[in-house]
């Protein structure tokens, strides 16, 4: 028994002692007395359990297994491939940023930034998005023009609701373009990039709602809303995909101070939401045309939906006035995409969006000394949440995901042929196979072929004394246990021809 | 001019007008009273300093440009391939851990971890390799066995030199072994790895340097050494690969008090190095048989020098007396690859160790509340310095690198066509293609074709009026600048077809 096991029966026994005596009704002293050896056995177990403290990972974070890498990899190389179908670079910035980069940009949420301690030296945090750090990288190169993706994790002090997918580290994954451009022409292509990641993944149906900066506070303004109050309102409409009307009029009367005249002009308008006769029939809109503030949104909505008509997007496209979105910094187009539809979500995962993003042109004025601006617009795929997903999908099919890639496993049904399995993984290595064998000099037959069917490697090369002597070795398929003999110096062939078989079958 | 501009002049007058009275010996008072109206400018300029603050990234981190990336990308899908080309998964942990996950791992170097502030509840740190996280995975997940590797940034608050190709940040490459097996096998595939790495990278030649953490015990022990100095000795051995012989020896006589006759013992084992020669030879040194920990080291430095033999990787390793390695957690086998002659180095960075590691059996158990142990044995490569070698090579070789895997440009010499534009982008993406188009409603061909020859692009499509009556494009090879006329219905055929031959011909 180790000390700490030794303590904990102490503490048993010692516990059940103050528990009889205090049932007794025994003296209080003696009662005092054993309370206290209680309690130094207990303190004494601490000091042990300094040592060998709980093992977990920090409060909202958490390791990732094979198999979870092995879903994430798929699905972030089917997400780059859609960002590099769109000629993407890609770029890196650091984890942390000086504590002054970050300061200012996120309102309110300023306060979920993790800040590194004062070692001496910068004043460090820990980045909180990948926007900010794209303007800064955009501001300090002095570059105007770029198409880039980063995928990156970020950190926020949020109380994470891990059952929704909600994390303290978590991974984000941005495209965005930057540059002076035509109205709306990047916009689009950021619609379709979603529209394409959403299809690869096989994440029908969706919807992507699209609003306006511009529009929502034309809105607001010919609604009577004053104008220091466009922001606290439009986070109140934010939260319509949560909330019904009539908790969030509550909320504008109650707690923004809104008259509950003004309060029902709006809800008038966030509850519409469809196409391009949306568009028209707000453009004749009287009062709302008072606004050019109104008029610009809606101009520019209309050509979006141009746009994405030519881009072949249009029937996944919603125009929705409640669509608001949190961050202060955007400035034009905003948009959002929802999963719909109960056959995504078989697990208990709720899932809401899954990615959004919109036009924010003075982010990168504010790191630039002479506020020099570069217009941008971009998306940020939520793929921890399409993560939760896929991997529930998984789940329910049973489907099997391979961790590994090995092609070939190496193996022996006697004792003692080690060396000759290491000269044979050497050759097939030489020959660029994926090859594993048994690491025990005299593994068991059986063992060895488990393994190879539990990790779906497809071909087995089983090696004897008498194989050995003839030249030759047991090459067997694992699927269906077939076993045939093949000279050695056949066998790199052999192999390639039969896993371009296995490929093609697409049994791999 | 800014405020801060006018600031800056005002200081500069200031300055010269203080610099002029001190020359001139003015009077005391006058020149406090003008210092005064410096330092008063000087606060200002920080005033405003603060709103637009130098931008930079913290000390010793870095972005990194598309360009980097590219290189980085190919640099680390290399690697990979090779991890997966011996059965390995992938794991990953969080960028930061509980602080006493980390306490009393990394011995004087702890000092160099960075902390996060304590803003209310766990007390945490960055990771400051990834064995540690790995060993407290293992055992928070009570796994006796797995192949893994793991690519991450990890974080040491060094003095970096960054000339030398380190930094705060930085990338590690991880790949381990856990699993009770038979000895020297998997100490061998972790060398065969580091063989194949450095092949692949083209980083021929080099020296995988191996020791044995018992073999060094039991010499300086031969030597007289007391067993409380072994490590402070072995971390001046450590040293001799930058430092000649005479002045470790110095070290270990005036810093570390040994003898100068025991210095002299131990001087004559260090400068030792070779192959199975030499083993056999040791193992015949009367001296050194005395100890049991020599003799246990050499008979498995012996083993694995054949199983070396097996692998092909024999040429590249040699046993050198010298490795220490600083570690405190190395319980085995220990390597170091190095890069030799200046072939490798054409840039000015001096290039030391690029990958190392060795076998750590008690790491794991350090965790476990039962201290049960799992044997690891690993390799991390130096993607950082190979990274600057790489850099530096290709530079030297004027090669290109794309950052972009953009394959058709779709072009217009007419203004207005912005919409046929993105009709054709859109089939083209369609059909799986990598296609860019001017983000401008009516671009210059010229800067249309210009972008082409930058980024490497192979075709271009150009769309005019007649063509688009007439239902053709023209298409363009960038690099000859050869067009042909093509119907519209045979596009997509075509540019597949282009494209395969450019593949072949190896000109992308």
């Amino acid at each position: 028994m180790t000390t700490k096991e030794i303590l904990e029966e102490q503490i048993k026994i010692q516990g059940e002692l103050v528990r009889k005596l205090k049932a007794a009704k025994e003296n209080k002293d003696r009662v005092q007395e054993e309370v206290a050896k209680l309690l130094e056995l207990k303190s004494q177990i601490n000091e042990t359990g300094n040592q060998k403290f709980t093992l977990k990972t920090p409060k909202g974070t958490r390791d990732f297994s094979p198999h979870q890498m092995a879903v994430r990899s798929s699905v972030l190389n089917k997400i780059i491939s859609v960002f590099k179908k769109h000629g993407a670079e890609t770029i890196d910035t650091p984890v942390f940023e000086l504590k002054e980069v970050l300061t200012g940009k996120y309102g309110e949420d300023s306060k979920l930034i993790y800040d590194l301690k004062d070692q001496g030296g910068e004043i460090l945090s820990l980045r909180y998005d990948l926007t900010v750090p794209f303007a800064r990288y955009l501001a300090m190169n002095k570059i105007s023009n770029i198409k880039r993706y980063h995928i990156a994790k970020v950190y926020r002090r949020d109380n994470p609701s891990i059952a929704r997918g909600r994390y303290r580290e978590f991974y984000q994954c941005d495209f965005d373009i930057a540059g002076l451009y035509d109205p709306m022409i990047p916009d689009a292509e950021c619609i379709r990039i979603v529209y394409e990641i959403l299809n690869t993944l096989d994440l029908k149906p969706f919807v992507i709602k699209i609003n306006h900066r511009s529009l929502l506070d034309g809105m607001l303004e010919t609604c009577g809303v004053p104008a220091d109050k466009f922001r606290s309102i439009c986070s109140a409409i934010d939260k319509l995909d949560k909330s019904p009307w009539q908790d969030v009029k509550k909320e504008m009367i109650e707690e923004k101070d809104l008259t509950e005249e003004i309060a029902d002009k709006i809800g008038q308008y966030v509850q519409l939401n469809g196409g391009r006769q949306l568009v028209d029939e707000l453009l004749q809109n009287q009062n709302l045309i008072k606004s050019k503030s109104a008029v610009e949104g809606l101009e520019s909505v209309k050509l979006l939906l141009d746009y994405c008509e030519l881009f072949g997007t249009l029937d996944a496209v919603s125009f929705d006035l409640s669509l608001a979105r949190g961050l202060d910094y955007y400035t034009g187009i905003i948009y959002e995409a929802v999963l719909m539809g109960k056959d995504t979500s078989d697990s208990d995962i709720s899932v809401g969006s899954v990615a959004g993003g919109g036009r924010y042109d003075n982010l990168v004025g504010m790191f630039d000394s002479k506020n020099k601006n570069v217009p941008c617009v971009g998306v940020s795929i939520g793929v921890e949440r399409i993560f939760a997903v896929l991997e529930g999908k998984l789940v329910a099919s049973n489907k099997k995901i391979r961790t590994t890639e090995v092609e070939v496993f190496v193996a022996t049904a006697q004792k003692n042929l080690v060396n000759e399995r290491m000269k044979l993984c050497k050759e097939l290595w030489d020959n660029n196979f994926k090859v594993e064998y048994s690491y025990k000099k005299s593994p068991k037959l059986l063992v060895q072929l488990q393994h190879c069917e539990e990790y779906d490697i497809p071909l087995a090369v089983i090696l004897g004394e008498s194989e050995i002597q003839r030249g030759v070795v047991k090459l067997r398929e694992v699927s269906t246990r077939a076993e045939v003999e093949i000279s050695r110096s056949e066998l790199a062939d052999e192999i390639r021809k039969r896993l371009q078989g296995i490929q093609l079958n697409g049994t791999s």
